[in-house]
């Protein structure tokens, strides 16, 4: 058996920022890209756009530089905003697991 | 803002034990009936039997001892091995809301 955590912070009731959407900006801040983002992920642009979005509507806040067109196509970075959010966000999950872990063991060990 | 969490624990990576599933198991413990129980958790009595037997299977354990028929209709009672699984995900899960309470408060209190 193996305990499992799921952290993530609601506001008004609705979801703003979650382990899965902390990956989410993460991979568009490592790769520049909304697209290749997506693809790390596994999942469509669409997908990745809307989700974004969505954490920017609900958090009221700008998460994302984008720029479009150019030579290479368009690009994202990560505004100051999104990189204070995931840093709080890492603080508040930092050694959960490990947390976990031993509250199972302890709970669970000699079952 | 507010801090979200769930456990669960798994078994050859499938969901045995829930915070849900404790509620599930607790309620038929109180009423002493899974129909009853399906009732105060809001699902169809098909539903929580389904989980139920879900997690006997999972666990190679014996959740509840069930009679059918009589006065009164049939019933269904926590074995042992139940009543035990649900104190220890408890003790697994002991605090740990007031504890990311804590963790949110330091990580996202002066954002």
């Amino acid at each position: 058996m193996e305990p499992k955590i799921n952290l993530w912070i609601e506001k008004d009731g609705e979801v703003v920022l979650s382990r899965w959407r902390v990956r989410l900006l993460e991979a568009v801040g490592e790769t520049g890209s909304i697209s290749r983002a997506a693809g790390e992920m596994g999942i469509s642009y669409r997908r990745a756009w809307e989700k974004i979005h969505e954490m920017e509507e609900r958090l009221g806040i700008r998460l994302l530089d984008t720029r479009t067109g150019g030579v290479g196509g368009g690009g994202a970075r990560l505004t100051p905003a999104a990189c204070d959010l995931i840093a709080r966000f890492h603080r508040f999950d930092e050694g959960m697991d490990e947390e976990i872990r031993r509250r199972f063991e302890e709970a669970f060990g000699n079952s």
